[in-house]
């Protein structure tokens, strides 16, 4: 599990980088706690956090099942591809929300791999008749 | 832990399904982003797809330390009810947001079973002298 | 894994009954669902629970994985500090958003110190030229 375990920590600190720069919207922008609206800007920000979180809910706990049932290689490069397509999704949806898609389809992507991938190895083991440990 | 995988890996597809309508929402009710506001009908989707992200966050943990401590097909029998328990959630919500309550609770209760169940067993281990692995 | 496991069972407990204080916040102040603002008590709440799952989503896996890297003690001296200092964010937050600055402290830090403990840890064993398991 061990390079998975450094790509999804790689992810979770871009994640933390992004939170990060929710707060200082929050300053640049004078939009103070609670609020979540209010500044368009600041919305991006906000945002960008938000759908990292929606997205790393589900790639994580895939992740280390793919890692599991495939390979840890393949997950840890699957995952390298979430963080460059977090990156992306970052720099777009800050300059235009419009040209998130790449971004986007770069998170999705991977993710949506390892839990269909892990799904069809699991099958395969219990079609065979193996053991799943 | 192959059969709590699989639950679990079900679990997550459903919220990527929960996150396709909340896009489909915004073209639907005209939500640009990053608004996450302005549309009754919308809030109702994003609220489904958000309600879902906060409880998934204590339901994979637990539902994986369920399977260790106690059993895999028992983690996955639990898990199976909160999938169903989200797609009453789903279809209620969307029709009426204060009908939202069986789907709730169906899906409350598994996590909080898991959690409770995961820290009897471990208490059990521990008070019977055993060792933690 | 035990210890860990207790540690990080307890915070989604806590993070449970942020949930239920959420929802008791909608009945006091009068803020229906869908809607998530309207009165600046109730976004009080709100944000405390939203801010946990923030939270939450990085700090359960660098547990495991820290436990798993580097000892399952550490990992739950780590994750009690991060129970510990969630509930004086809890506390602080509710009296005034503008507090909240230790609390969220004491929540960020031992997560950080899990994900670049894990990180160097992993490390060292490439280093070493040992295989990770």
């Amino acid at each position: 599990m061990g390079f998975t375990a450094i790509a999804v920590l790689v992810a979770l600190l871009q994640y933390f980088f992004f939170g990060l720069q929710v707060g200082r919207a929050r300053g640049k922008y004078g939009v103070d706690a609670p609020a979540i609206s209010g500044h368009p800007e600041f919305e991006r920000y906000f945002r960008v956090h938000m759908n990292t979180l929606e997205q790393l809910v589900m790639m994580v706990p895939s992740a280390f099942v793919f890692a599991h049932f495939v390979g840890d290689s393949w997950a840890a490069i699957a995952v390298a591809v979430f963080v460059v397509g977090r990156f992306i999704y970052f720099r777009s949806y800050v300059a235009d929300p419009a040209s998130r898609g790449l971004g986007f389809a770069l998170t999705a992507l991977p993710t949506l791999v390892m839990v269909i991938g892990s799904l069809i190895a699991i099958a395969r083991v219990l079609i065979a008749g193996g053991t799943l440990a």
